[in-house]
């Protein structure tokens, strides 16, 4: 056997460490962020000349002294009014500085009234338009309290301020607004009463998205009600699930593998797995709403960057997805390790025990996902689908644009759905993978022998991953920089080959230090034997397989390779085309991660059993956070080019941000194929740990009761799939009569002169996403319950190998689909090659059958193909949470007949 | 045990005499089918008066006398004659008769030129046109063989004659064609130099179909052209593999399953299992051909009857349909019990190797049966999507207009695909069951007592349900009559409900006569006791699962019912929601026939293991004459509407056979739904059947081996549908180029004064077919070698069981999905109700938005939905044919390592 050579209390102290290094390094690329000056450099600020024009960006920036706009920023205005005037209140501090001749800045703090939460998800469009106007969070603050002028600092004689895009920003004193006149500015921060009209102004110390995620916010929160009900009543069920395996008896038992030693009784048992299913939610819940936090700060700012160039808003919003990366990875990990540690407390050395009670703690974390990603899923596709529908295919106005009374309600949904649910998912992925690894850990030889370093060797691995991934994010922030449109998707790869690299030496190194040379695993009622260099390449098959699906993605959604290309070549001949290449080319992407994936499962079940399988999953989420980096940077994007097209900004801009879309889009789908790829491996390794803890001998295919588990359980994600997908088009189909509605009967609202009415639009989606979810998130849910207590195991065995294998062809297949319409259609509207102008220009034929495709995939991509991952990996964790009670009480049917 | 009640000498008299009973029936109804007549009754066929118009065609039809088709006349005229002056020969023989006025007939045989198949192809255009012509076969031949008059009957003083629809029928003399004057006959059969134009005629003893389905015909032959090469290479390597097992020795061995007997040697299975092969795939390529011939010989024939109500065109093509569905069963058969009777000669009292061998039968009809389908499929719905694309969508002419250039390939692709493939589909499904029930059987009690009644139980439940279906049929063609659209549905589905309800009486009978009252079965090792009314149960709930998986199809893809309705409803908002509503419609629709497969699963492999599983696939099927007939039913109908939009009929006519083919597009997916259904079972059963004669102990999820087998195993059917979806896309954009191109540069195609060139069309498809099913082909044909040659039994058998589990729900989604998109656009179409006015009329918005869905459902419903099924059965039935070989010397990689 042999000790492994890093002591039990080095490994006490490096885990938290690097939990500790991941939280200040994502804090201090928060702060990176949060530095973004709007002028080239501090020694510039202090110039007067040229009416605060600086060179730098007159020569960026152009069409600012179009007239046009100031009609259009009357219209933004009473849209904004509007909401202001109703239920939201926003109290500034007093707090200012004016700053060189244009410089003007004060931190104001939005409160939304809690009475009126339906208004309050319209301060979303408030806020966006303000995001583009950044610097002036002065202003902006004023624009809402104008009925209070007296909390504000800014000048006391404007009295009505007329907002459009940073660069067209005008003021309309006493109802003449007039643009392209220059502002006179007084030290003492007084403005007389004249027009004025400005073209930027730089400030310091802001804190504008204090209020721009208002609308997500709300969201979220009337969606953690209902999951908070959820929880409470799953709490509940947990409890006396497993509390009535020894009929709540206090009393200690035999443990389940060695019977001669004493464990502490079920009822624990029952009480530390509900507590660790709350602990589990709660953390996905914050990891969740933090990623949505950090999205709706960054993405203003990486509109604004955009003005500087490609280079800088890149950098912008990967350190903003950076940010959320290392915070989730890091918050997943202290979390797991500190209740590992406060668990031990009690169980001391009944290690089989604490272990199953941590199952809980991945339980809660899918859990949450699940109505994250359906809900969120749902909210942000039936307002995209809707707003699409009707904006760009009817009435051919641009996407985002503000006259469009979806857009709101889908800016709120590109960050309920994508972000905060993608980081549930992960998390949740990540919760599981240790999990699986510890709960077979425990009843291995490591567990037996109370080895703790070899015990805690997933918490390792995630810890050496932080560190991996923090080298790795300064390749792509500090050692080299974008300068070029072309460069993006390379640099996104290299993050993606580094971090792989990197880790493969780092999980070399964990495997040396932490392992003993010869250990035993669990498998299924035997003691296998394996050696330390067995399961580095466990962990290190997975870490590349990763990659390796990785790649693959890529390949199939980005508009760079012939799929792609060959997709947006079908829009020539319609739409029905497009859908047919569409669909073929996700069924085929396919075929390699399959095939990787099963390699991997393949080596890791040889070598280390289910053990092997766990830590092959928890190699492909070792590098959680590059991954989760490189994800929310693509949201981020896309988020930053709606807010340039809804403040009006020049073509330029939108362009830049486009291109950090569609290279965004790619990475989304990058980060789903990590998300299935790691699901697969996460429910195959829960799978054998609910096999080794029901005590199944085997799960043969040729008995009934496993078979038809396996037919029925490869029904369930096209069960699955069809609420979800149901649920989007409803939604989306209501949305899409509102949206005609409101263009048809509000005269002057494709003009421009009249206001949309976004509250209805994003009431729709609110609705349709709170009522929505409950449906598939019960049949998950309940699947493994009724399985499990009316068929009994072999059949829940046979409905968790069923949901697996299917469900990941699905998952794999929708999100690729999705992936590769979305960027066919980029490609198109790009027209950067002969090839796509042919196709082109946006309008053109080709045009509007690829954004058909790209309207049917975004159910496929963001609601049902990424739910399909939390299904398979959610029902295996709740079966095995459950396990003892199965075993127990399990197949009542059978044993009725 | 007990002996069967029924002899072994009446067994081997009554199965013939069901086959025969069968055959002689479809000859009966194909008699029926051809004595339809033009004029209602015989007496009034005498009258000569209002110059042939009977009184009962005038009111039913009307604009006879419209001048404008005589442009048209001259335009398909021209269409005609190019493809005459080619390279198509017809040989007129000199039989004709005139009958009453306009009684004018004759036969005549048709031979297209062997060197230029190519153009071949191009009949089908003139055969349509003519079949609308039906009666004035004698002209139709004329037309062909203008340049030699001599070798025809009918007047040679006619130069020209120019063809349009049956009731615009004008003779162009000399250049002049005047419409509306009547022809006057003379009773030596000659007609003057004069003008004419009629209405109708009435013929007798008419062979117009003899050169109606040269098109597809010239496809099936150069399809199987290449197939024949495949079968022949196939056949040599089965012969290779299976003689290598003990190396080509010609000595006696021990039986596999009694060691005790002596069972002949392995070559000889080698060479039997060969034969076998080649039958088989000749049986099903002439059920798939002789489906073919009766669908063309029916179609023309259903159009006319239109004329005369809804009722008449029913029967013909419900009659014709029973003569495909009754020639198919008694065909496989007789085949099947002649084959059994002749390798008996030889292996005597070997039964276990005579089983063996005669598996080879089930692999040779369902890899033509692959060929078919994907064959089939490629060619069709490449020319469906290419047609409807440019013609409905862009340039709004109906749909089958003759204008539009890929009409030809449209019509010509329903037959060989839909029904050439069908037929060879549920021929194989039905051989590889028997296979399967008889080589499980062979090592039970019935193949080691040689209880030959027994032993051929699942061969006398084929008989049974001949007779059965015979009973039923009669219920559609004679006991009932259907007056009035609405009918058509409800008596579709009385068939199913009557041949289930008769045919469990049926499955009672044999059992209790040909069953001793306890038997044993072999269950992977052991023999099970089974008493045979428990084997009634396993057959009953084979039948009803089908009945419950056919209403439930039928649910969602008729638009009676508010599935259809909504995804129609959802058109109101464009495409995208329409295909998102699909989607979700045909995965939604996956859920109970699975819970219907699987109870029957778990109930038959309860009572009896394999063999119950095997004989409730048969008792699915065992009602395939009945199945067939409405299957088959609806491309008849489909084709009946197209001649009539065509032959430019009056829209009444075309509203009746838009009826006929809504039903039909709802039996066709019914059919669908049987066919994917027993694909289910009969998978699992030669599944079963494969791991008894590979001696695999147990497939066991989880072991390494099988799992990843489990895993790409449920890749392969979208590894499959991406191939083929992809094929079909690609030859649709080159189908739409050339249709766009074909409108863009032939002045005057669009306003019906110019010819379209169908030629062009009709070889892309072809060429399409041709190349494109090779790859789709080989993957199914070579994944159980590669994986059972390399990797070995156990990951293969997880193979079978992925592709299985995965295959069926793709099968039944894509299938269903198509389906319903297919009847919302002619929901609308037909506006029927209230809702459905509010969507249409034809060439509004929402008719569009369905249009486009309808295309993308084409693909899937009738190439990738319908060809997986064979992917499943086929997979399983080359793994058990070539188990021996792979138990041998399978697992090579491993072996290695």
């Amino acid at each position: 056997m042999g000790a492994a050579i890093l002591s039990d209390l080095l490994t006490e102290v490096l885990i938290p460490a690097s939990a500790v290094v991941g939280i200040s390094f994502a804090l201090m690329q928060w702060v990176l962020v949060s530095k973004v000056r709007l002028l080239p450099s501090e020694g510039d600020a202090a110039g007067t000349g040229k009416n605060g024009y600086s060179e730098y960006l007159i020569d960026e920036e152009e069409g600012l002294n179009d007239h046009n706009v100031v009609v259009k920023c009357a219209e933004i205005q009473r849209a904004i009014s509007e909401v202001r005037s109703v239920c939201v209140k926003f109290h500034a501090q007093k707090k200012c500085r004016f700053r060189s001749s244009l410089a003007v800045s004060c931190k104001a703090t939005a409160v939304a009234d809690p009475t009126c939460s339906l208004l309050a998800y319209s301060i979303k469009k408030l806020n966006v338009l303000l995001a583009s106007n950044l610097a002036i969070s002065d202003i902006e603050a004023k624009v809402f309290c104008s009925a209070s002028f007296d909390t504000l600092c800014c000048p006391h004689s404007v009295t009505e301020l007329v907002l459009g895009s940073f660069d067209t920003l005008c003021c309309l004193v006493n109802g003449i607004c007039k643009a392209g006149t220059s502002l006179t500015m007084y030290p003492n921060g007084e403005i007389t009463k004249q027009l004025f009209c400005f073209a930027s102004i730089e400030s310091e110390n802001i804190f504008p998205s204090f209020s721009l995620n208002l609308g997500a916010t709300s969201f979220l929160f009337t969606e953690y009600q209902y999951v908070g009900i959820f929880m409470a009543i799953f709490a509940v069920l947990i409890f006396l699930f497993l509390g009535s395996v020894e009929g709540f008896s206090t009393k200690s038992q035999p443990c389940t593998y060695s019977k001669d030693k004493t464990c502490k009784p079920a009822l624990a048992n029952a009480i530390f797995s509900t507590l660790s299913f709350l602990l589990g939610g709660v953390t996905s819940v914050v990891s969740g709403f933090l990623g949505m936090k950090i999205a709706t700060y960054a993405n203003a700012r990486t509109t604004l960057e955009a003005r500087k160039g490609v280079g800088k808003a890149f950098i912008t919003a990967f350190r903003s997805g950076a940010v959320m990366g290392f915070l989730l990875a890091a918050n997943g990990l202290l979390v797991l390790f500190i209740s590992i540690n406060s668990f031990k407390l009690y169980y001391g050395d009944d290690w089989e025990g604490l272990f199953e009670a941590i199952t809980g703690y991945g339980l809660g974390g899918s859990s949450m996902a699940l109505f994250g990603r359906v809900g969120g899923g749902i909210y942000t596709k039936a307002a995209d689908v809707g707003a699409d529908l009707v904006g760009k295919v009817e009435r051919n106005i641009p996407e985002d644009d503000p006259r469009n009374p979806a857009v709101i309600a889908d800016n709120v949904g590109d960050n309920v759905g994508d972000i905060a649910g993608m980081g549930s998912d992960l998390f949740g992925s990540y919760a599981e993978s240790s999990c699986a690894a510890l709960v077979v850990a425990s009843i291995s030889s490591f567990g037996i022998n109370h080895d703790l370093t070899a015990m805690l060797y997933p918490l390792l691995i995630s810890s050496m991953g932080i560190i991996v991934c923090l080298i790795t994010t300064l390749f792509a922030t500090d050692f080299f920089e974008i300068k070029a449109v072309k460069e993006i998707e390379p640099s996104l790869k290299r993050q993606l080959i580094i971090s792989t690299v990197l880790m493969t030496a780092g999980i070399a190194l964990v495997s040396w230090v932490a392992l003993p040379s010869t250990f035993t695993i669990f498998n299924f009622g035997t003691q296998k034997s394996v050696k330390n260099w067995e399961l580095f390449i466990c962990v290190a098959i997975g870490l590349w397989a990763g990659l390796v699906i990785g790649f693959v993605t890529e390949y199939y959604t980005s508009n760079a390779y012939s799929p792609v290309q060959d997709v947006a070549d079908s829009c020539r001949t319609g739409a029905a085309t497009n859908v047919i290449f569409g669909l073929a080319l996700g069924y085929k992407s396919v075929i390699i991660p399959i095939f990787a994936i099963a390699v991997s499962i393949f080596v890791s079940f040889s070598l280390a059993a289910m053990y092997g399988i766990a830590v092959a999953a928890l190699g492909m989420l070792s590098t959680i956070a590059t991954g989760l980096a490189i994800d929310a940077y693509g949201p981020i994007s896309d988020n930053a080019g709606g807010i340039a097209e809804m403040a009006g900004m020049s073509h330029r801009i939108r362009e830049r941000t486009d291109a950090l879309d569609a290279a965004g889009n790619t990475t989304a789908a990058i980060g789903k194929g990590f998300a299935i790829g790691s699901a697969a491996l996460v429910s195959l390794a829960l799978f054998g740990a609910f096999v080794s803890r029901a005590a199944i001998p085997a799960v043969d295919v040729l008995t009934p009761k496993v078979f038809i588990g396996l037919l029925v359980g490869a029904m369930l994600p096209y069960w699955f799939s069809a609420m979800t997908m149901k649920s989007v088009g409803s939604a989306a189909l209501k949305m899409v009569e509102e949206v005609r509605r409101q263009f048809n009967t509000i005269p002057g609202l494709m003009e421009g002169t009249a206001r949309p009415d976004y509250t209805n639009c994003v009431k729709i989606s609110t609705d349709a996403s709170i009522k929505e979810m409950i449906p598939p998130g019960a049949l998950v849910m309940l699947t493994p319950l009724v399985v499990g207590t009316l068929f009994g195991v072999e059949t829940l065995s046979g409905v968790l190998a069923g949901s697996l294998v299917s469900g990941v062809q699905i998952a794999i297949s929708a999100s690729n689909t999705g992936g590769a319409w979305d960027n066919a259609k980029k490609y198109i509207e790009a027209g950067a090659s002969e090839h796509a102008k042919s196709l082109g220009p946006k309008g053109s034929d080709p045009h509007k059958a690829a954004v058909i495709g790209d309207t049917i995939g975004d159910p496929l991509k963001d609601t049902s193909g990424p739910s399909l991952n939390i299904l398979i990996k959610l029902m295996a964790v709740e079966s095995l949470v459950f396990a003892p009670f199965f075993a127990t009480h399990g197949g009542l049917l059978f044993k009725l007949f």
